[in-house]
C-alpha cells in the first residue's frame, strides 16, 4: 500500500560540532518521505516556494516519490536555522522562517484519498486534523507533534489525537503532553487522550511502545557520532509507516518490527546533514544494522 | 564462591514525592551486600559508630552476611541527608556527616584475603585502592566511584582503575572521567584506563556493557512509580558480584545475566525507601520479573 505524509518540506541552516550547512534540503515531509519511500510508494503534501530548486524536486521523483501534493506557492520556502551543542540532544533554534508555510492549507489530492496509511508530519494540530479528515477510510494514522503544540495549543491537540491510532513523540513531549514525569506512569494516560498505540523516541536510549496494554522496549542502534541530529525522528516515523504499509496486517509484531526498521534508518539519517547518508540506505545496509542490533541485545535465555 | 565488599554502612535520611525517612539503613556496603547475599555467602568491610543499632547488625547476621570485617568505632555512624525531586534521577544531598568514616582505614580480616570476588564500593580510590591490595588473588575486582572522587582525587582515581577488572558507573560519571559526551565513544576510552569491562548504568534507559571491544544492550524493567532511588546502583552492583561468584566462569555470557540480575533486583530496591522491599526478593519474584522482561524486549527474528 502507498503512504501520504504531510509536513514541512524546508531549507535549513544547520550548524553541529562536525559542520555549518547553509539552506540545505531538510523538513519534516522530506525526511519522512524518503525513509517511507524505501518500504512503500509514498506521496507527499506539502508547501514549497518558487526559491525551491528544481534539482530537489528532481530527487522526489528518482525515489518514485509522488509529488503531486507539493504546491509551488508565491514567496520562499520555510527556512529553519539552527544549531546543535556537543550533548547533540537538543536542538536550539536561531530563526524561524515561515514564508510560504504560514498561508498553508493543505489539500489531499483526490487520487490519495483513498490513502490507507498517513503521516501526519510535525504541523499545526488543526491542520493536522483538516487533512485527516480528508482521507475516506484510513487504516493507519499516524501523528508527530512537538512541545511549541503541546503548549500553545493544546485543547486542538487533544481534538486531533482522537482521530489518530499512532502517536510518535519524544520523552519530553510525552512529560509535557501528560504532566507526569514518569514515562512508564505517563504512557497509559497519553493513549486514553486517543491514540490507540504510543511510540516514544529516546534518542540514544532507543525507544519504547506501548499497545495492547503492554510494553515494547528497543535498543537504540549505538553510534559514537552523530553529525546532525536534524531529521533523526522523521526518518524514524517515516520509516514506521512505510514499513507498516507493506505488511499484510497491523499487529503487535509488524508494530515492533517497524520499529526497528525506523531505529536503524534513522540512525543512518543521523551520520550525516540533510539527506546525505539517508538516501544512501540499502536493504543490505539495513539488515547489516539488524543484524548488529540482535548481537548487542539479545538476552540469555536464563538468568 | 564467597564475595567481599567494602564500603559505607550508613544511616540515610531521605526526603522523596513519597515520603520522608530519618536515620534510616543505608550505605552503599549495605545495600551491595544485602544484594549480592541473595546470590553467594557475602562479608563487609565497613565502618559504624557505637550508636549503630545491633538490630541492624542481627539483620545481617540473619542473611549471613559475614560482619567480622565492620569495626565499631569511637562516636557516631556516617549519616547522609538528602532528597530527590519529582523526576528522582538525581540525589541532591542536604547533608553529609562524615563522623566515624573520617578515620576509616579498611582492613580486611586475614580469612577474608584468599576472596576471589571483590567490590570496591564507593569510597576514596586511595582506600579502595588498598583494599584491593590486600586480596592475595582476585579473580574479579568491581567497582564504583562517583563525581566527587572523578573531580577531586583524579590521579588517585586513575591508579585505582589500573587494579580493577569492571568499573560500573553510571552515565555522567563516564563523561565526566572522559570528557566525553558521546557515551558509545567514551566507553572504549574508559576501559583503556584499566578495568577490562565496563558498565554505564542509565537508569531508566537500562544499562550497556563493554567487553572485549563489543557492546551488549540492556533493558531497565519498567515501573510506572519510584518510591526513592537510594541504593539502586548498589544494588545493581552487588546483585552483579554475587551472581557471578555462584557461576563456574568469567565470560561474557555470565556478565550478562549478571547484569540482569542487578537490573531486577536493583528495580525492587528502588520501590522501598531502605531495604524495605530489597530484603524482601527471593528467586520466585527474580524470575517473574526476568520473564516480564524477555517479554518486553525479545527483538523479531527478521525485519
Amino acid at each position: 500500500m502507498s503512504v501520504t505524509i504531510v509536513g514541512t518540506v524546508a531549507f535549513d541552516s544547520i550548524k553541529t560540532p562536525y559542520g555549518i550547512k547553509e539552506k540545505i534540503l531538510g523538513g519534516a515531509a522530506t525526511f519522512a518521505g524518503t525513509a517511507a519511500s524505501i518500504y512503500s510508494p509514498t506521496n507527499l503534501i506539502s508547501v514549497v516556494g518558487q526559491d525551491f530548486p528544481q534539482a530537489y524536486l528532481n530527487f522526489f521523483k528518482e525515489r518514485k516519490i509522488n509529488i503531486e501534493g507539493i504546491k509551488i506557492a508565491e514567496g520562499k520556502t520555510f527556512h529553519w536555522s539552527g544549531y546543535y551543542e556537543k550533548e547533540m540532544n537538543q536542538a536550539h533554534t536561531i530563526q524561524t522562517d515561515l514564508n510560504v508555510l504560514l498561508g498553508f492549507d493543505p489539500q489531499v489530492p483526490e487520487k490519495f484519498k483513498g490513502g490507507e496509511f498517513v503521516y501526519l508530519g510535525n504541523i499545526d494540530p488543526i491542520l493536522q486534523r483538516k487533512v485527516c479528515q480528508q482521507f475516506k477510510k484510513p487504516k493507519l494514522v499516524v501523528l508527530d507533534t512537538m512541545n511549541y503544540w503541546i503548549r500553545e495549543t493544546y485543547k486542538e491537540l487533544l481534538e486531533t489525537l482522537k482521530l489518530i491510532d499512532v502517536l510518535i513523540i519524544n520523552d519530553q513531549e510525552l512529560r509535557m503532553l501528560t504532566g507526569i514525569d514518569n514515562i512508564i506512569e505517563a504512557m497509559p494516560k497519553a493513549v486514553a487522550l486517543g491514540p490507540k498505540t504510543l511510540i516514544i523516541k529516546k534518542g540514544e536510549h532507543g525507544a519504547i511502545m506501548y499497545h495492547n496494554g503492554s510494553y515494547s522496549i528497543f535498543p537504540a542502534y549505538p553510534l559514537a557520532r552523530l553529525v546532525d541530529p536534524t531529521g533523526a525522528g522523521d526518518s524514524f516515523a517515516g520509516a514506521f509507516i512505510g514499513y507498516m504499509a507493506k505488511q499484510k496486517e497491523i499487529s503487535l509484531e509488524n508494530f515492533q518490527k517497524a520499529i526497528i526498521a525506523g531505529t536503524i534508518i534513522s540512525s543512518f539519517t543521523v551520520q550525516g546533514f540533510s539527506l546525505d547518508i539517508l538516501k544512501t540506505i540499502d536493504q543490505n545496509k539495513i539488515q547489516e544494522r539488524f543484524s548488529e542490533i540482535k548481537q548487542f541485545s539479545t538476552l540469555p535465555e536464563t538468568i
